[in-house]
């Protein structure tokens, strides 16, 4: 089945902030309220925990046709024949992911900087190609956040304008995002917002989704 | 350029037992003084960090004509087209990690138990096919050892024997070897030692390497 590709809603896992829920039930919650994209991130998992889950993940995003996009780990990614992986820049280089998985895989990359984002090879991929850039840029993070450890610079709402004016690559706002500030990242030309305690943290991860993505379509003007 | 399959003296590494000594040092050291196969083990690195360094090592090692093996990260293995890829019981399935290396890779197993290892799938593949089963199995700790943190019951020589009289598949000792003990972990079955602390950590890597080489050939009664 071909998954539609839509990067507006995108929940990044993140199974400590579940507070001991499962977080299957989550992805299906978030899901039902309009999460558009899942990827799985698993920083403390051993590979076996990591593949497992995945594959879990994976049996229930083909049903409910959502993509399932792997953190880090390709070769995860590969056994579980998920939709698509995200690599930062302290993971494997961008060119030999797109290597492994092909042309017709997902692949997002995270960028610091408008600089480092300018300067990905073959960033201007033909919307719909796949085979060269990388399907995505996560840019974060937008805004102050706690989740990850080792984040950089805040990009701020200035930086992320500043990227969408010279680059025609799909943008992921990811890093504080929340309901109170969603459409604003989408204003300032981000194609989606990507969140994890927003979600994952959220005494109801359905309606807090649901929320997300109605601030998501306020940014667009589509109200 | 083949590479001879060769587990006798099979160096596994650990950079924080380095001391501090460059790794690819160490490595030629280990190499000139008769290591057969060398295994990159990176609990803590990041994949880009790992994967540099299992560049370095392939260079290397292709210069020396020695396999190089990536420990759990098989999308490292695959980046940089290593000789093959190590996996435990916590990593990737077995079958999963034959199916994304291919058939001509090396892929050794690490197995806790003798029942373990003889329900591994297709574990008696005939010698030199490669195709099916694991290439070699890493049975240890065979000695208690202080360098991995998550080791199973320790195996003792009489299991390992037992092991031995069970199996064609070619086994790599691992687990508290050192030259004082090496001869015997070959007398009972081995056809191989693997170590790390034992060369990481001596004063001389080469010197090391080649007194535990001896004792290799003194267990096979070739001294």
């Amino acid at each position: 089945m071909s998954k539609k590709r839509d990067y507006s809603v995108y929940l990044v896992t993140d199974r400590p902030l579940c507070a001991g829920r499962d977080l299957l039930r989550i992805i299906e919650e978030a899901v039902a309220g309009g999460a558009t994209i899942v990827q799985l991130r698993e920083k403390d998992a051993t590979a076996r925990e990591f593949f497992e889950l995945a594959r879990a993940a994976k049996d229930l995003l083909d049903r409910l046709g959502v993509p399932l996009i792997i953190n880090d780990r390709v070769d995860v990614a590969l056994a579980v024949d998920a939709d698509g992986v995200h690599v930062g820049q302290k993971d494997l280089p961008y060119a030999e992911v797109r290597k492994m998985v092909g042309p017709h895989k997902i692949v997002g990359l995270s960028v610091d900087t408008v600089e480092q984002a300018l300067s990905v090879p073959d960033l201007e991929v033909v919307p719909g190609d796949g085979g060269f850039g990388p399907d995505y840029l996560g840019v974060g993070p937008v805004f102050p956040t706690n989740t990850k450890k080792d984040t950089s610079e805040v990009w701020g709402l200035d930086k992320l304008a500043e990227l969408r004016r010279q680059t025609h690559q799909k943008l992921v706002g990811i890093g504080g995002v929340y309901v109170g500030n969603a459409a604003d990242v989408i204003r300032a030309g981000a194609d989606g917002v990507a969140v994890v305690s927003a979600i994952c943290a959220a005494e109801s991860p359905k309606q807090a989704t649901e929320e997300l993505a109605a601030a998501v379509m306020l940014g667009r003007g589509l109200e």
